[in-house]
């Protein structure tokens, strides 16, 4: 029985070993942001997680990959200080700057990371910003971790900025203020946030509506418009129902192989001709602006397509949970 | 010592199965493949090895993803019966069928999956296609294999269709044939065979001059140009070099992120007015049409860019060898 004992120690030892490592690797190594970052989202190079942590609505994960530092909310990237981050500030603040009357009193839902922030101070006349996230830990990454401050210019901080702790919906009803140009770059909902729809609704764009200085206008964030035109095409129809005038542009991100989708939306007719640059940016320049404002067919091709998000319905949770179910 | 022996029987034991369950996972399983599909081009979802084999050039697998066949060559993903080959194959086809005078007589270069051939077949004008692949295996596959049989509808055993198994170089200069259209389709040039960069050269394009009917074009596929649009406008420049005149043309799958360019090349002006597609297809319709002719700012920023391959340079493998580099 001896031999059968000793047999087992053995056997047992190694056992115990590889499940050390193994431990070891999912509490401590790369493997311990399993949970932090989704299949498909892990950085193809070498990566190091600088901190997990849970907040009100989001686990976060702070992950530097070379030069850079990626932010995972819920397992997907978020954002990060990379190109590409700035390609879609750029996009998202300077195409509804261009089309708005005046551009004075700006509002950013969803401005936690700070980087549309600092793309909204590069104009003068800008005398106030509000940049409005639900999520406290978010906005004090963006205020004090070094080097997303270094990022975003330290836009968090800067004295025309106000930032705010709270649902961008409740803190519009609650508002009195009114603003040249309101921003809404916040992500699509999902299962796991469903509640992000209240964001996307009839009844909140009448409030949005409420909110715009005459001339104002809205730019609201679409998602990934390549994999989804339908997100885009409903988000249009609602802000239509709202009795908006939209037009709706995209960046083709070519590195990345993303098209993110907006619209543009304003109480007053738009032209796409009046939409001129008025400072000059690193990535969109009068070339790269022709070709946002130019919907490719795939995404053009939309008439009697997309449906109204309500208070009351799925929508955009459909088209998204329909995506996730091809991918 | 009894206890010591025992022990290591025992440590022993569990080495060699985990090592029998890898060589097993690696001889016979999905391992197997790792050697002929390179990192990040593995589908995401369940795959299965239909079989893997050596060709004189390439080291060939043939892969079942849910209902398709992707064939991964020297580790990438050649082709497959896949929606977005389609696209890719009409694309390549049917804009150089658009702009060249006459349809009889088509030369494919590359041809091997038939695929392209399909789509040549659709004019009742064409009398003959000639496919030339330097692969025998590859061809026989085209022609023989149900599944991509199936695909792309037989043509390669079609009565108007000749195939050949050559290098496409010595074919052409070997010829004292005339085409109305050649599309020249190959893989981009890589260290693992570099000598492909013979067929993209300003001696090989002066070959392909010779052997244009009046009026005759060119159809030259040019790899992802999101990534690299250098590869593209070498290309070009080659070809102008060569005193041909171009339009360069493109399609983004949305599906899947990649931008394709190509670029028709002729012996006379081209008007990219003048191409009205001469039969209709699923997917390359007069809308798509319209955003496959006009080149976004990234690719059409060009200006002074681009350099020429010869025979004696390296051009197009320094512009492959740097953006693998930069992945």
């Amino acid at each position: 029985m001896d031999e059968l004992m000793w047999l087992t120690v053995g056997a047992a030892a190694v056992f115990i070993i590889e499940a050390s490592v193994y431990l070891y690797w999912i509490l401590w190594g790369n493997g311990s942001v399993i949970s932090y970052i989704n299949d498909g989202q892990r950085p193809n190079q070498n990566f190091r997680v600088i901190q997990t942590f849970h907040t009100s609505t989001q686990k976060i994960a702070l992950v530097e990959v070379g030069e850079e530092v990626w932010v995972y909310s819920n397992g997907e990237i978020m954002f990060g200080t990379k190109e590409d981050e700035n390609e879609y500030a750029e996009v998202i603040v300077h195409v509804p700057m261009a089309a708005a009357k005046e551009v004075r009193r700006i509002l950013i839902i969803g401005g936690g990371g700070g980087i549309s922030v600092r793309e909204a101070l590069r104009y003068e006349e800008v005398d106030e910003i509000i940049a409005v996230d639900i999520d406290a830990e978010m906005m004090d990454l963006g205020k004090s971790f070094d080097r997303l401050v270094a990022f975003n210019e330290g836009a968090l901080n800067h004295h025309k900025v106000r930032t705010m702790i709270q649902d961008g919906r409740s803190f519009v009803e609650q508002s009195l203020e009114a603003w040249d140009v309101i921003i809404v770059d916040i992500p699509e909902p999902t299962e796991k946030c469903p509640s992000l729809s209240r964001l996307f609704s009839l009844e909140f764009y009448h409030e949005l509506k409420e909110h715009l200085n005459p001339g104002g206008v809205l730019s609201i964030a679409c998602s990934t418009v390549n994999l989804m035109p339908e997100y885009m095409w409903s988000i249009e129809k609602t802000l239509k129902e709202c009795g908006l005038f939209t037009i709706p542009f995209h960046n083709f991100s070519n590195k990345t192989g993303v098209d993110w989708g907006y619209i543009l939306a304003s109480t007053l007719p738009l032209q796409r001709d009046d939409i001129q640059l008025k400072v000059t940016t690193p990535f969109l320049t009068e070339g790269r602006l022709k070709d946002v404002l130019e919907l490719p067919y795939y995404l053009n091709n939309r008439e009697n397509k997309g449906m109204v998000q309500t208070d009351q319905n799925t929508v955009l949770l459909d088209i998204v949970k329909k995506e996730l179910n091809d991918l």
